[in-house]
């Protein structure tokens, strides 16, 4: 009788670990798309079926996840977050106010990040994007600043954090203070503080097995600020899979597990532009990077939890602008972003003073297919030439990140419009974020969530005990 | 050791019963919000917070179910669907031609419902609606026509069903054919095949214990094209809690278990109107249609499953159309739907041709808040009321479901844009639909999915054979 109880209470604790009593994961891959609604990742999606001629969907591998649910963003002084707050939920599991970096609404209290919690558990850490390593979104992660702006002064608490990769297009303001002051660079301090600082895949190549403590950035007399539109990326061009790739190789040196956070930056900024075409692309090289962790997933599948989310959604894009058959697959025709065809009209205009409006229909033809592959009327966008090219008045359309010229700017509405999507502003909307989630745990996330639970509920699958600390 | 072996499968048997082997649901229901995409059931959430001064949201009681996840719901034929081939893909588990009830694209093979196989299974059915019964969605669980504008042949189709309840406004075409042709009325088809008709709940409430059969309607007098809006029910107005409320107390008579579909057909209806404050208080009311199935849930939590999904999005809604503040709380302001307000400004031209801008303008603020407590401006709807009342040119406004004056349907455009929200078109979207699942097999609605997997699943948990079959 002993016997049989103690075999059925060892049957019974199997099966307890069988459905609930996991191991903690001993790989976590935290994944955001900034700017990436539901309906960025549907875009996608009904994108990559049009090229097949089909009116279905290709799925991101992420959305073959067995969890896939949505949380609210709103911040605690906003019902529309920005990446401040909405990175600072995602990191720490505290809302705050719009535009401060892990700390409290007042910024006198700091918070501690998920990626703090892991490299206290003797975890190796990463925190990747694709745009700078100081924007806010990656600094949720690792800084704790009272304004997001204040670039110089997050980059100096990647020192505090002693984490061992970073990755992204660079720093925006290395030798600037919050204060407008030139100080001393920071790039010596992140030197002195032990990190080797690398420009491009080549110097990561060169890299030495057992060496920690790297910073991976765009190659030299590149733009720090991002890495360049996917859409506007040409072989060789360093991407986010690229870094994700680099992270995993460093971090999986050892025994001791890693969190890696990776950031598709710029989903936010082609939305912030009204682009639909750069962010469907910079949504498929986002994918690129979560495929890199699902590879990785595939063969650790017992340790390795991956969570895709986001920050917040951007632009309040639709898909679908009335009737029944969707025309996305037209915007393939679109080769370069926005921002670039605004940079060819400024040069055509610099170069070419007397270019005349088949000239100036020619080059948004052949970048766009407007009018070659995709109908759409001419008149609003001739008369932005006119204005322009004859009259001298050159008009520009701003958004969060670009200027761009105007006549570019109605072009890829056109488009944008020919080819079913919708835009309600330049601006963030409250729409739900998605998550998707895969691995160890991951079906804790199958309910609706509220941002601040998705960093929560990782700690409690991780085992870390979830509090409110400052340093 | 054998007995050990016996007591340890013992246990594994237990472990697994706990783990996986749930007895099939008894009881299930299928709540559909038509053109409730997640933004829908947003705005809603974020309305509700609104009201309380907060920025935040107050969940709907679905959105607080264990499993909330969401779906594509493209046709066969078209990448967004309509309520035809979107309630078909929800009823039988197949894609077919927008505008097809239940059959396949050519209209020659009948696919049957997970309501029949509900029925065959010997459990009880109910069909319930707040538009007309002969409407597409509901039509998709109990009739196959090539048409859904066929709806006298839909209407006949509830004779073949055999169905325990229905519930809805009335029936749109009961005497008049597809070919248009006066034929033979189809109420008393309907009794005659052992229906008790019954026009509103003083009828119902007469209703004596045990009786089956029956079909509930609108009063006698009041429109059988749909309820209300939500918006515009007056206290004692029949809604769809009450439709809910009543086919429970009816389906749950005996010990058969049963199968209950409920459609709020209405958030679709003020979605196509791009009328905001109407979509979110029809949202509201479905919630409330929901209630009384978690309600009866709680009583029976092992042997219930509820599933709250759309058959797809309408209107491209978003919720934030710039900037950070969401001022969605300043819609509690209309008090009347787009429909009601465009009645009454017909009303105020015929009883009063000489009402001065002064004397409409009176009225939409009244109605809708605008001017008195919501900013706008007003130059464009007072051009408008000009056209109309001084140089007698009448304009309209169509959407699918109504005709609205011009000056009731600028005025709602203008509430809804300085309430943060935003349309893309009046019809629908290809947004991906949302699940909300609680009960037995709920998990099994975690992940991504396309519509037609949902009715598929509910047939897996049922225990049901799912295949294609004809009549």
């Amino acid at each position: 009788m002993i016997k049989r109880s103690i075999s059925f209470a060892l049957a019974l604790v199997l099966c307890v670990g069988l459905s609930f009593g996991q191991n903690n994961p001993k790989y976590i891959f935290y994944l955001i798309g900034d700017g990436m609604g539901l309906n960025q990742v549907h875009a996608a999606e009904v994108f990559l079926a049009s090229q097949q001629q089909k009116n279905t969907t290709v799925p991101m591998v992420f959305s073959t996840f067995p969890v896939a649910s949505h949380a609210t963003s709103h911040s605690l002084s906003h019902g529309v977050t920005d990446s401040g707050a909405g990175g600072t939920a995602l990191a720490v599991g505290f809302k705050t106010k719009n535009g401060v970096i892990g700390m409290d609404s007042a910024g006198v209290k700091s918070y501690k990040s998920i990626a703090y919690m892991a490299k206290e558990k003797g975890m190796k850490v990463g925190i990747t994007t694709s745009v700078s390593i100081d924007h806010a979104t990656p600094a949720s992660f690792y800084a704790n600043q009272k304004d997001r702006n204040m670039y110089y002064e997050i980059g100096q608490d990647i020192i505090k954090s002693n984490f061992d990769f970073f990755g992204g297009s660079g720093f925006l303001k290395p030798e600037t203070n919050a204060k407008k002051e030139t100080v001393a660079p920071l790039y010596p301090q992140l030197e002195k503080a032990g990190y080797t600082l690398l420009y491009g895949m080549k110097d990561f190549n060169q890299v030495k097995k057992g060496q920690n403590k790297l910073i991976l950035m765009n190659d030299k007399g590149t733009p720090a600020s991002s890495l360049k539109f996917a859409i506007d990326q040409k072989q060789g061009d360093m991407n986010l899979a690229n870094i994700t790739e680099a992270a995993i190789k460093t971090l999986s040196q050892g025994k001791q597990g890693f969190f890696l956070m990776v950031e598709g930056g710029k989903i936010d900024w082609a939305c912030h532009a009204n682009d639909g075409a750069s962010a469907i692309h910079e949504v498929l090289d986002f994918n690129k990077a979560v495929e890199k962790a699902y590879e990785f997933y595939k063969k650790h599948p017992k340790e390795t939890l991956i969570i895709v989310t986001a920050d917040h959604e951007t632009g309040g894009l639709g898909v679908g602008n009335g009737g029944s058959t969707l025309r996305l697959g037209q915007i393939a025709s679109q080769k370069i972003s926005q921002e670039e065809l605004s940079a060819k009209i400024n040069e055509l205009r610099k170069n070419s003073p007397n270019a005349t409006w088949e000239d100036v229909k020619n080059l948004i033809s052949t970048e766009t297919g407007l009018w070659t592959k995709v109908k759409a009327d001419e008149a609003e966008i001739k008369a932005a030439y006119e204005k322009s090219f004859i009259n001298h008045q050159n008009e520009t359309s701003k958004s969060l990140y670009a200027t761009i010229d105007k006549i570019a700017s109605l072009s890829i509405n056109a488009l944008n419009k020919a080819s079913s999507l919708s835009w309600a502003s330049g601006s963030h909307s409250a729409a739900y974020i998605p998550i998707f989630a895969i691995g160890v745990g991951a079906e804790k996330f199958s309910h609706k969530m509220d941002n601040v639970d998705i960093p929560r509920t990782v700690a409690e699958i991780a085992g870390w005990k979830f509090d409110e600390l400052t340093y």
